[in-house]
């Protein structure tokens, strides 16, 4: 290449640092805290598979009778790397320039903590939801198969992770571990959803729970559908007003059919059934079952 | 961090590996065999692509007079790679206890041999399903521009490969590696399936074909389409039977538009015609179009 | 593994050289030039992000008073880096044999200069599409946020970037960029389409965005979306035209909600509002909004 | 590349394949068992090192109340890794065409597991090792330095373990394990000699230790150290007759300056000291100093 | 592998844990610092030889116009890397248990400024030293290739960094970088000797230069040469005093050829010539020739 | 850190890039070729060996009846790997500033041709170093224990490779390859020697064999033995002249013990014997043995 072309490069370097133009998309931080991790993330959910589901991922040698060994260091090492993100986390929201950045280092712990001692109920669910998995799907030979390759537990797996964050109040987080399933699986399970044991999500891509959904147990689901908000008030300035109640209540033993949309604040009654591609917006009776009319001409 | 907060770690090390509480996500295999490898999966696809798609893949050599080393070094290389994972599906499922693993040895290798025999076949399929891209999509350039960058090729390749390994009676690869393509592309496509030549997947996300279905020659199909079960009978306890035939049948040069529902074991008449976002659950005859009505108020 | 078996490899190997076998699916490429590198083009989209949103992506130090030089260093290396890369797309279409490759080195650092140069302007509209997610998403709390951690950011990135480069007329390089964004996100955006300003896709697995769209100012879109060809004609040999205008218009402050299908060349008018799962094929005057009916039985 | 230019390739791949042009370098081993791992070995000693120097080496949380976990789940990790290496030594040397490979898993296995409890053993003569170094170097200022940073521990952790293999009759491998060291210092210390406690190698570089050397408690050697073989007896056909005992024996307290050379089954008496560069190839007395004359004209 | 068999690693790993036998090798640091990185040692070794020779080392692009750009990021880089592990030496041998380690941090920034403003003048030995390599071997055919490939100039980046290092009194670190260089070269120069410009040192393996050695310009050392104290005064618990003077001062235009060993305060005069192997303990006269005597039988 | 500290680094760097300071230490190419690759040269070694002892070195799998295949994609591999390293260490000597490089293409092709070609001489060699090993060291027990872990064969495989690339007037790459092997090894062979088959260097560390050198067959040399040169004559401005014949010369069937110095142009007759650490600067007659006096007080 010809190096008097690269002259160039100075200007365009020049245009594109000036302060102008970095303004609006430039991160300066307050606390000279690196950005939380995404790399690191996927490892702390990597290690957090291998404690939930000891023998299907990790180690070989997890199989063994000092499985003890490796659920211990693996907590331990889950302490150190959680709480550095957890506390960056705080610092990508924080803006009091004046304060010690060590306030947030023992918080960041204490929360690491907490969570760390929900892992026994996450794996609770989470064996309900492979039974759930094992159960609804004819196409599956064990349990085990949905443990170690649907797509229904990965994407549960990062939901009940990221929703004990997020009832912890750490910023930032959740959500990078929810989008980490949703480019995985293609299911986007809001962290601030509330979903009951025994949930199984088949096939998934397309899936959207919503942030203020709430969803009972053993409960189906099946690929492209969305639990969403119908409208959302604005406020003065014509912005949504974030944080507000806005999407479904399901109640347990529903089964939602592919590409089925559910808007809005509405119930949807136990054991009720909803069939595929239908639209939703009002409330439907438990044990009722909607189904598309035939609309092929 | 503070040392002493770490003690809370082996309370909750020895409660996470209780038995009691591992016994429902604990995979204790029979003959200390480990895990399939998702990771040796990823790097055994990607040497088939390289086998069945010379120059496109892998090594830059390979376009070169000598070819027939690079193929048959992959090849060998394949078979050894292949046949532990092979051998590793069947440890997974395996229940016999009294029995000596090398059973499974010889039993894998030969399996994985006739598997590979299958290669030209493989390749001689995919081949048509590259020009069905090139002939179907108006935005292609060249057949090479669909190898090299379409997501139904990635799709189909896996399936194609997961297909051949589920006729040979192997447990769990096959899944693994159509799970491979669906997280990549967002199409699943079950390996149990059966694709004829000369098919194409546009856009493909949400696409969901499942384990029992057929489907023809010259086949186009778009992004959200879902050939799935309408219901599966239940036993007597309830579950679902495993197995049972359930999913349509679509015949030679038929087009099914995006997000259209096809469910249950009906039968999509050859040339048929199927319109977007329709649902779809009796049968439909040769040569017909079906469009949904213009729903909108 | 007994090595006797080994000796099919051998004819295996042979047939899968053969001329014939080979013919349809080898890459037998004019000017030696290895295939373009996905692995590199995907470095280059990460070195693109750290100089499009300094301080997010990249070196921790970048958020210092050294910005310029990390600009400066990852612009010259973008300029080697793409050059190649654009260089590859030109030789993989290229079917001059007597043509020296040299012409190609010097157009090809012609147009990544060109390219570069539009970085400022791509900076300055995806300032304006984060700004748009964290005013259309109730469930976000910066636009730190959103640049960080959302897919419509990830796409509409490599969107902007691949439409860039496609308007210089690189081929292939583009179609890569963007099956990249669509794998990793699920939306599909084709660099040939044309989006205005503040644009926000929430959720967006398996928005799919057709090659002759043109999209207005600050328009919302959610996932399942599709802006598609409705048919295409066909030439004398039964084949689609390539490269025909087939997709829809829309305008200004649109908003299309989830799973809704909009197909062939219509006209979508400034500030419609697009219902979910709605089936248009016709246009749709400006300010009005079209529901679907609700077809539950 | 000219492509022509290419088809020399094939001819001399046939002569560098075919059978007496292979015979003298071809290892075709007896039950397709693959090569001992360098790699693997490698990774084997620093786990061993984590295991033996807490703290220092492996991961941070090492020094956390948590130790035992971590210790836990190397000595799991290792019994795995190293059985495999171990018999991976076994069938290296193995001429039993008949035999079952299984024979030697389970020997391997036993062993791994002999050599894993003299661990502690191990750590013990490293420590007195490393309090050598300290007292031996006026340049060090703690002991932790030298174990952290000097040659003479690593080699000397090396040799330690390779001699407890030896001494379990496990072939090959802990020729490895001491050429990894030897690679990595420029010390030399076959795994058959016999080093006791407080051993320091200062500098070391071209220190060479022989195979049938003993040498006793708090003995200090300099770099360019040679305790050789004087010669060894031919047998029958001119060749060395290998194993016999032709290397020093050096008693306790004894200090061995830079580039002395020291030869032959002699005796090096205890608390001698050994001027630089001196030749020996008779006995030393106890408490006796060698010096070189002054030489220079 | 028989898990029966595993239950023993219970019992040792409880043995390699207990208190008793971990004190004497267990680094348990004061402040929860991690200890310092060889492998990023490594990298800022790497890095700074980028700086330092731009062109030779780092990235292809930094031949061009922008080398400013390189320079400015690595060094802002170097800032960040180098200042961290300074401030993990100081905690190394830290013990004061109740101070705040945000002391360090400052202090290790600001002994990493003042470093970093040592490098023109590094470079600026470093270009002397290469010119001398090229003058001093007739087998050199360019300085480039001396600055590329020969270990004297390696062996003295890293000498000349950490002697940098080492006035500024760090602990540590200089030392481990040394080792990085004695590890590959062969050569072990204590970061705390002086040495003049123009220096070379041929061949290398083997060289050891003393903590308190101070050595002209233009010398030149060929393998094997030992500049090492000759006796250390013991303090009364007869262990060696630490820092004391015991090494040799050789003045401007020395050459010292293989083998050599000079011990001692000694004085080695400006343009003397010492002979291969031959061991000196006595001032030497600038000027003369000091040679061995033929000491052939 | 303090952001604000870092201001200085705009400076620093401005220092460092200026055209004074940077004019001794630059490398600015004429071609825009960029340096060779180290690792690029350690990745074609280690597929020369996998080529040169096939089974001990690269595939598992090349033990089996497919090695042919291996050998051939490896050498075709090598082709293209070796040729780029050729032309660049052609480039960096190249002055001509208006010749097209494409000159250098094609020579570096043929070059690597007429390399490649020479592989079946050396791995005749190398068969004959490795049995020599086996003779020559008691505690070796078998042929392929000293090609799979003995630094000889490692040293003399590099310095047989460099020796045919020199032979070719390849710049800089053999050197390249040659140090690899030094500081592997601690034996340095320059590529312009010539040795004679059946070569052992034992232990090895410090062995310095220089430019000028021949050595015979059937000659075993010990750890720290120098082959050097023992002057150079100076041109008019006093700088050694490049290229004279000044190193020794050494029969068939020589044995040199460790640490003897053997310096200028001198002949060792066949079958003599150097005693270790003697100083030799005159011919030795064939037959004879040269010890050290004994020379301890």
């Amino acid at each position: 290449m010809n190096n008097e072309n690269r002259y160039f490069i100075k200007e365009l370097a020049s245009t594109l640092a000036t302060h102008e133009v970095l303004s609006s998309l430039y991160h300066q931080d307050v606390h000279s805290t690196p950005m939380p991790s995404v790399e690191k993330l996927k490892l702390i959910v990597s290690k957090l598979r291998a404690v939930l589901f000891p023998g299907y991922f990790g180690l070989a040698s997890m199989r063994s009778g000092s499985v003890e060994f490796y659920i211990g260091s693996l907590v331990d090492e889950l302490y150190e790397l959680l709480s550095i993100q957890i506390q960056r986390g705080f610092c990508f929201i924080c803006n009091e320039r004046n304060e010690q950045c060590r306030v947030c280092d023992d918080k960041s712990a204490d929360i690491c903590r907490e969570f760390l001692q929900k892992l026994p109920a996450i794996r609770h669910l989470l064996a309900t939801d492979a039974m759930a998995g094992y159960e609804g799907d004819p196409a599956s030979f064990s349990v085990g198969e949905i443990i170690f390759s649907y797509p229904s537990i990965k994407a549960l797996t990062n939901y009940r992770i990221a929703h004990e964050l997020i009832k912890l109040d750490v910023p930032l987080i959740p959500r990078i571990i929810s989008e980490l399933a949703h480019s995985e699986t293609g299911i986007d399970i809001h962290p601030g959803a509330v979903i009951g044991e025994s949930c199984f999500i088949d096939h998934g891509t397309g899936v959207v729970i919503g942030e203020t959904c709430r969803i009972g147990k053993n409960v189906r689901i099946y690929q492209g559908v969305t639990l969403g908000a119908k409208s959302f008030p604005l406020d003065e300035n014509g912005n949504p007003i974030k944080g507000i109640d806005r999407h479904p209540k399901v109640g347990n033993d529903v089964i939602i059919y592919a590409g089925a949309t559910i808007l809005g604040t509405v119930m949807i009654g136990d054991a009720a059934e909803i069939g595929g591609n239908v639209w939703i917006t009002r409330d439907v009776p438990a044990g009722s079952k909607v189904r598309a009319q035939s609309f092929e001409k």
